[in-house]
């Protein structure tokens, strides 16, 4: 059964390519977006791209997901440090997640070494670049089983 | 006179009933507020309900019950573990809170045991299920010095 | 099946309703203790009232208590946030447990704010003033499946 | 070259002049905005004011600033201090922050006492009511060269 | 008027004297509590001595205290560093309390550097020995009006 | 010369056998004491056990030891991790002690981790079962010289 | 009537405009008391100045402001972080302070993050140069209702 | 120019496939090393694969890798949370680090969250099984400019 | 033979009286030294006085004291809770030393709780007003064997 | 069925009876050897000792200990504190364990109270001298079932 | 160029020979000068040497060296672990440092263990006695390029 | 009596004058050794060098120097803070040692502020470059009265 990816990009990952290219690289957003899906394509599935700078936007989107998607692929920027709302939604509808970070966090101010959803998170994925997202929808295909 | 309660639930509270039901029982949100509401009415007040997975529109409602209600019945859900925004609108409007948790946070992950909005509230009622809420009323009504 | 409810107050809480009544109001532990028989009254049920100063015969207490009692309502005063003992007693005889605290421990001295006991509880009920204790007894009565 | 002055106001400043006065003071966020349009206009610039409870609304306010504004003059109430998601859009546009408190933040609870925007600000004023605002701007001007 | 102190002696010192004498001096109890007694004289007042291992004891005897006493001098011993219960039951009687140690607890292990009854102590004198005693007694009298 | 042993069982002990069987197994307090007297024969000394679940009568139960027993044999259940007032009373006395925990304490919940008592211990034993004071007395044996 | 303001710059100040210019700017001492000066009267004030490095001289200089002084404008240096008798000194004479620092020391190492004296100032600037000065005397006029 | 892999593995990885199956999966060290050399030979590189329990075997395997290899790809197991040495070793000899694990170790014990490589890595990989070495090879193929 | 103190008060002590009487009271610098005097007289000694705001200063006097005076009565105001300069020139010279605190400074700011003094002093008087210091007198005494 | 023991000595224990004989004893590591040999004789089983000062070679010997010995009797010295490393290798082969250490480490260094075996430990003994090993064996041979 | 040497010594050490000889020796104060200046022309430079127990005279001393001294030696004893402002100055006149300290700070009390001069040092040397001084000599003129 | 040195150089140190010389330096392995070698000579004595990546192998060789050498001197690298093991070897054998660290540790990472060899190390120095070996040689012949 082809895999239905529901990718979400948080805070000022809609300025990817124009904000600090230094950390986060050259590339757009919308390079990203077209990067999964044609990844996405490539395991046989699909992938769903949205990006929102509002925490209750990205927690509405979250929970439209049950049921339409088998898997989330999310980058939420500053609120993967601050939001227990955002982790509470995603368990709420019981959907496996893998985490991207473009820069390594681990590398950065202390404040953003802590995530609250890398806890529950499968898998984790950071300081790849833009990569990251094509990874993460690899590993994810390969922990449901689906074509690789 | 009749007291007017403001009944705000805040992210994914919208998902109870389907939302992991071995800590979150099988009520919907449909039943909370109707709950709230006859609870209300049996002490011959009335209740307004509303609910949000958006913190600033949260914040906004809170505004707007300055001199219209004369409680606030709340559950934020995972903002009660992080805004200080939303504190701070209920610390403005001078509204007496009675918060509400329907599991017990204390017995959970530890960052659930903190909530900014305790440390306003005039009462915290955890751990009771969706009875909370009329427990939470109960409470307001007999501070209040309202019909019990 | 009637449910049988035990009450147990701990240390200073004899001295309700002469003890600082700016935080613990004028009513008197016999006014809690008729409160709580009443309510039990009410839910087809009866309560059973405890009170002691000493760590040991609270402990003692609990410890008769297996088999005779349904719930624990507990506000065991300065022991909730010291005495591993009598939350290890209640564990000890597993039975399901409120704990209730007539003022709001969470906006006091920051050691008020750590209950040994709320871990192990099943609902927690503070901020409420004496009527915490029945709507304590309410709560139990719902979780436990007896008349409301 | 005259100076193009961002003012953003964040949670509940809305509410100023109503909330709390003895900490916050008379004055309105109308005054407030008054002030700083009226300050820049005396330093030979001009200010545009936002005022939002949305954090997301900020971060997008703050991202339509890129090359408009000279200088960002906020004041992100409740959200200084739990939001990573401003401070990065902050950084993203790559814009001078001035960050403004009208109470002293430092003589309040300790969760206020720390801003995530103060590490990536020029300067921060705090305690000197609403004339705060007025002195932030007088501040920027002073060192971005412009009229004094 | 003739002040009247309640001293009271915690856990394990009845056996001043013959407990670790290298820190607590050859004095035994009986001659504390002569020694209290006889100041008490001194200063036109009287003193009554208590001692208990109990804590529950100790509670108890503070609650009997309310209106028949002026002042407690109080040597806690090991409770000082673990009871809640005993400052509330100071704290419920609202009797002035003036703390003594024998030794300077500042000076041994860290788990002795806090006592809880500090925090609602008129004052507090450590390291002094048995003398301590006296010199509580001198500074109650004198901080509530007494002949010295 | 034969050693004489002093065993004392702290709060809840009195319910082994019954008592959450998963972690502290089957036998009861008699089956303990029993063993204990069995194994300080068997190394030509004697026993005496003494169960409480009051923290005062352990410590007046340690002060009677003075001279009358060789070493301590101690499991003070959760007082070990909350009472100095124990702990000084055993300083006090200068009796030898090995601690004993049914349990390993250090694979159980973090509060568990710490004991007042281990500072003072010659040794400690957890996680053996009801072994463990067997092997305490073994080891005490061992310790001041006496038969094995 | 008129205001006066004791400015007093504490340890290493002496060096403004030779001390890691890249930090602290080029202005030398001089320009900071002759701005402060020249502020002061535009308000229809006066302020005398004084430095030193010596923490003993600070304090008696702050003594002896009482009664002759309005406002405290007062860059402590180093002291800000470790002085709790300059805080005292200044709690000892009631008299209004507003903090200066000239860099943003909330950008800069940890231990320059807490300042003692900003728990009692009334306002903070910090961040804006040697206008820092300047702006605290204005704020101190408006506060205290003199000529702005 | 194709690119030279070092893939080391630290203590216990030798057991793949037999230890822990419900956390690391039943895949062995083999078919990690195969799948190592499979990706590399896809980019048109090659890959070294090491293993050892031993943290000085690690430290001189890495220093032998100066010059030779242009990447290291590293799961250290255990080594990881502990060893500065390690960390020295890689920052000594300047290779790009991206750092595996197995399983996510942001979600077991405490003690795993933290890593002494992450802060030297360009990228971290976790919790995608072992198909999170194929994905490191990936990204460092990406990063440094390797056919992909 | 007579006893010899030496009776130091530190930073902003030369204001007692003036300074918030509230927690001072209204005992003045030379009320102080007059007591310490009249009671050095009563118990055969004498009394040398010495006050100074200069950390300097304070170790410079104490340091001549050396073979001077007997006992060393202290009350370092703020430079207690941050001199290690103090401490060493106390520990330098081996004087006995009583440690006094006019007001409770276990119940002030959590800064004032710790002392560096404490650790090497014999014994600690707070919160007894400036009767303290004759306490402290009557302690060094005792302790030293001189006429009480 | 006779038990097979596996006994672990790490680093410096091969100079025990040489090494700190206050602390540690006079008995060599033979002795130890010896001893634990002759234990597991008397309960009808066998044991089998490895001593090494270093990491990986203790890692090596416990993995080749899988399906060979039936518990590991294992005191790892300095390695007790800081080996993540050895603890997976002992949690990889799923060996039940029994932590020995000679000394008492609760009574020492604070760094020496957590061990990162004691969370994965059976049971533990400490304090017990050279016995602790015999008494460790008793334990094993009495949770596993074999001859006492 | 021969180099010159500004040595300082903080307070307590005009004690040196005197003070706790245990600890710091036998050798005096001037026998330390008298060292560090035969050691300078031993490498061709002179030293000057500077010793007081005012912080603000240190910091005059320290500014009064910009650009007369090449190297500053000091030992600021309890200064060490309290001044901001010292390590400010060193800061301010970019002199190079070298730290001594007669005693090893890292094996006494733990606040000795940090000193806010470390982290600008280019060098420290504890531990060695008075012999430190003239090490620390050598190791500055190494690093500075001069005679050795 | 011609002292006997032992030079212990930890992980790492292999790589001297290659490893980061920005940090380091571009000195060998070898000078050092060869420096220790010709200053063990200038004061009469001799220089055994020794260097390991290998924990286990740096214990046996401390190990090994029980009563043929007189002083350790020791740069353990990485190992400087994570390695009881090699405290112990050092503790057990009872040599004394001066600790030596090329770079200074104290401005670097906070993980490397904490040396376990500093504890238990007569002397230490760092931040003098290689010369650091040479002052340690001298300390230790001037501590243990060799010539110098």
């Amino acid at each position: 059964m082809p895999l239905s990816f529901l990718v979400i990009n948080g805070p000022n990952l809609n300025l990817l390519g124009t904000r600090q290219p230094e950390i986060y690289g050259a590339d757009t957003l919308e390079d990203v977006e077209r990067l999964c899906r044609d990844t996405a394509k490539t395991v046989g599935g699909s992938a769903d791209c949205f990006q929102s700078n509002h925490e209750g936007e990205i927690i509405d989107r979250i929970q439209a997901a049950r049921g339409t998607h088998d898997a989330l692929i999310a980058n939420m920027g500053g609120y993967s440090h601050t939001s227990v709302a955002i982790r509470d939604a995603i368990s709420s509808i019981e959907i496996p997640l893998w985490e991207v970070h473009v820069s390594n966090i681990h590398a950065r101010e202390p404040f953003r070494h802590h995530s609250y959803l890398s806890g529950i998170a499968r898998g984790m994925i950071c300081g790849c670049g833009i990569l990251g997202y094509k990874l993460a929808i690899l590993a994810a295909t390969d922990a449901l089983g689906g074509k690789k």
